[in-house]
């Protein structure tokens, strides 16, 4: 087989890889490709292959005949220089995808075919088409409760797994869709301080306004090499990072690829993946966070008792100790929406600040409080008090101080964007409702999470009353574009509810 | 909103539209755009927009910052000269999206909800994996039956329709699945040259070593202008068509880009794709042939039957005369399979030759016959003998040469593969059994359909006496690595199975 020249082309493709080959290329010819066919890319001494989809270029200033193109990561992930001699074919269909049509067909798949869907989409020889019928056909009802179990093993065995050598190594995470919410850059200096271990990684935000990561951003550098990451939890018990580099549990990071944009939320894939990553993280005590509310990705208590059960059922047979709190999801909880407010909303708090928010205060003890009991030698139901005492004293501030110090103090310290505009009462009254999903939008539409200054700051929440005129909340924004579309978005739907005056009845 | 000079990228991305644009061009930093999210691309005159999905460029060679690159079918879809300025931003999710998360969660869907999703994805507003969860959600028993009857309806509404003025327009179709089996190339100049009206257009090989339009461009230029076809058909009643650029049913060829690599092929599907079709094209009348056998698609008659129902359930609807065939399909018809030997299988038959596959020419005759009936002056069970007569004069002949007359002969006339290498009997005996799936599978590793002079020549067939040591087919090839591989694979499996000797028993 004839052996082409390898070169990087400048191009994101973000998580798919994509190849160009020439359309004049001999192999291309020989071969018999097609743009999208899939296909493997192979050194010369024989390594494992790289999968690409095919892309025919009809430029000789993009790409030679005798050059084989790689996007950038494609071009990474084979970790080769440029030149290179390289060969490559066709790609097989991955033997996985007969398990994959027998689950569209409505039948149970067995932990050994899930571990082959796993390896398979490990080795990127899934296309995104055939993540997404995976995925469809295990939305909803499509998984048993052992099927979930099934998937979450396969998924924690195809990554690394991380080992801290303590008999106790607690974490915590909330199922999301609510904004602000940022109890994490709470609960884990609380915990900490404790003495407890909560090496803590989080994600960036996808589709909400601000993710753990990109609000602890704001504060420190949260890009951590395993290195650094493990010395400074061996120093602190804890730390406040980015997972993305982590590959822990890999499979679940390319599923979502897929989820995220067809908001697939099955109960099934959100167990696996959250568990997943946390076992692979080294988690031995887990406390799970399910906000109940009817613009929360859980409306009913029904649906969250459901949803805690499947939570169990995996956690228990994955050898896991975790505990679920269902709490208030019925706004947002905290004042900022978006990095830099909700990073504000934390640091009041740490600090005692009197204008710190109630309510993330109130429900960050709680959570801290339920995994400070994971110790033995804490009394039940002591936990409340020992957090309280903990935030009180000072002693999580100073924890959080030195996470901040440890990772290094983010220089530039981003503040809140500078366009600013309040979005006034229509009517006096009492607040209602405010809706989760709006907000987010709106805090979206302002710039977060890439501009961290944009977002949104609640001046009220429920059961609050407001005087027609009186701002309910303040949009802030970096650029105009975005100042413009949040602005506008909030004269169709502001997102809140004012009901008649008076006390709110339930 | 700021302007870009568009600019044509020479990469074809096949199905998909790929927009590029420079990771530092503003447009990108202040929309806060990201690789793979959705744009829709506007010209400054405010007409229909193009969605495409953005790669992120990092190469000045590759397209500057202030441009907005758009791969080929892109480029061709926006139809503006290069440098012209254009706006892009966000596409909007499509609004069906909601539909299609209703029919993933197992619920059943309206008319609108069908006629929305069709709507969004002509317009380009599905990305792949939006369209693999919707097939894959109306997979298998997905949908019922009035619901493929809407999605039929649905396909019809957003194309072109044809409209031939005339009461008798007829047409046939194979639901596929069986190398050789070209009857169409037989059963259009038999109708025709009874003076029914005939007007075929057929689809290339995707998965199969030929398509009609394969095989017959060994013969005849198929791509003709819908004027030329409409000329051929007036003066021949007849033509034998690629039906590519025609715009009928446009979503079906569409959903079929997702649905061929997905191997997804369930009875709905297919059943709307087929009938959209064939009802956009103008047919009145439609004869369809499902093969049933081990290796066939249909591998039951009671599968045969159920699938037979829900093509009358639908056609009745549509209004369209519809008569069902099931036909054997135990093994390939005819002894050609790739396009030059399956046109030679046609010729012969239609030259009367002694040599002329007698199967393929029995099975074209009972189609013939069935759909010489659908004509009010034929008498119920005399079409079979009609079709003989026409075919035993020579008058099909005489109308398949004034077909490819008119549509163009083709000059290069290709001749069977020059590399040759017979696949012998292992053992003596009675051929039991043929794979359709493997012998497929041969002839396209040879190189069939690209090059049309590759494939398999049969040269046993089930129940014909075998010594071992004698030829069972030839695997004819054009190049020598395919030539290589398919040999390679008769090694492993040849796809005939030789019982003992003597008359086969069923």
């Amino acid at each position: 087989m004839e052996t082409l020249k390898l070169r990087k082309i400048c191009i994101d493709t973000y998580r798919e890889n994509v190849a160009y080959l020439h359309r004049d290329c001999p192999v291309y010819r020989s071969e018999g490709f097609q743009a999208l066919n899939k296909i493997e890319i192979h050194k010369a001494d024989d390594g494992a292959p790289v999968i690409a989809v095919l892309n025919a270029v009809d430029d000789e200033n993009i790409l030679a005949p005798d050059e084989l193109g790689l996007s950038e990561q494609a071009f990474e992930q084979l970790d080769l220089p440029d030149g290179t001699g390289v060969r490559v074919e066709h790609a097989r269909p991955p033997s996985s995808l007969k398990a994959v049509h027998r689950k569209i067909a409505g039948e149970r798949l067995t932990l050994e075919e899930y571990q082959g869907i796993t390896l398979d989409i490990k080795g990127n020889r899934y296309s995104k088409i055939e993540m997404a019928a995976f995925l469809v056909s295990c939305a909803e009802t499509g998984m048993e409760r052992d099927e979930v179990l099934y998937l979450t093993r396969a998924m924690v065995e195809t990554g690394k797994r991380l080992d801290w050598s303590e008999p106790l190594v607690v974490d915590k995470h909330c199922i999301g869709g609510i904004p602000g919410n940022r109890t994490s850059m709470l609960v884990v200096p609380i915990v900490a301080a404790h003495g407890m271990l909560i090496p803590k990684t989080s994600s960036r935000a996808i589709t909400s306004p601000a993710g753990t990561a990109d609000t602890m951003a704001v504060l420190a550098n949260v890009e951590l090499s395993p290195d650094q990451l493990h010395k400074i939890v061996r120093r602190e018990r804890a730390c406040l990072a980015w997972g993305g580099k982590a590959q822990l549990a890999p499979v679940d990071d390319i599923l979502i690829s897929v989820e995220r944009p067809l908001s697939l939320d099955s109960p099934g894939q959100m167990v696996a993946s959250i568990l997943s990553k946390k076992i692979a993280a080294g988690s031995t005590h887990l406390l799970i966070d399910i906000p109940v509310g009817p613009t929360a990705k859980i409306r009913s208590r029904s649906a969250a008792l459901q949803l805690r059960k499947l939570f169990e059922y995996t956690g228990d047979h994955m050898g896991l100790q975790l505990e679920v709190i269902i709490t208030d999801g019925r706004q947002p909880v905290g004042r900022g929406i978006g990095p830099v407010l909700e990073a504000r909303d934390v640091m009041q708090i740490l600090n005692n600040h009197p204008d710190a928010p109630a309510d993330l205060r109130e429900k960050a003890l709680q959570l801290a409080g339920r995994i400070l009991e994971f110790d033995p030698d804490v009394r039940g139901g002591q936990g409340y008090v020992i957090a309280r005492d903990i935030l009180d004293s000072g002693r999580a501030l100073a924890k959080m101080e030195a996470i901040i110090r440890e990772q290094g103090v983010n220089p530039e310290a981003p503040v809140p964007g500078k366009l600013q505009q309040p979005v006034l009462a229509s009517a006096s009254g009492t607040i209602t409702a405010i809706d989760n999903l709006q907000m987010a939008r709106i805090a979206r539409l302002a710039g977060a999470p890439m501009d961290p200054g944009a977002g949104v700051d609640l001046h009220r929440k429920l059961g609050e009353e407001v005087k027609q005129g009186e701002p309910l909340y303040t949009i802030h924004a970096e650029f105009a574009a975005d100042f413009h579309f949040a602005c506008e978005a909030t004269v169709e739907e502001s997102g809140y509810r004012i009901g008649a005056a008076g006390p709110t009845r339930e």
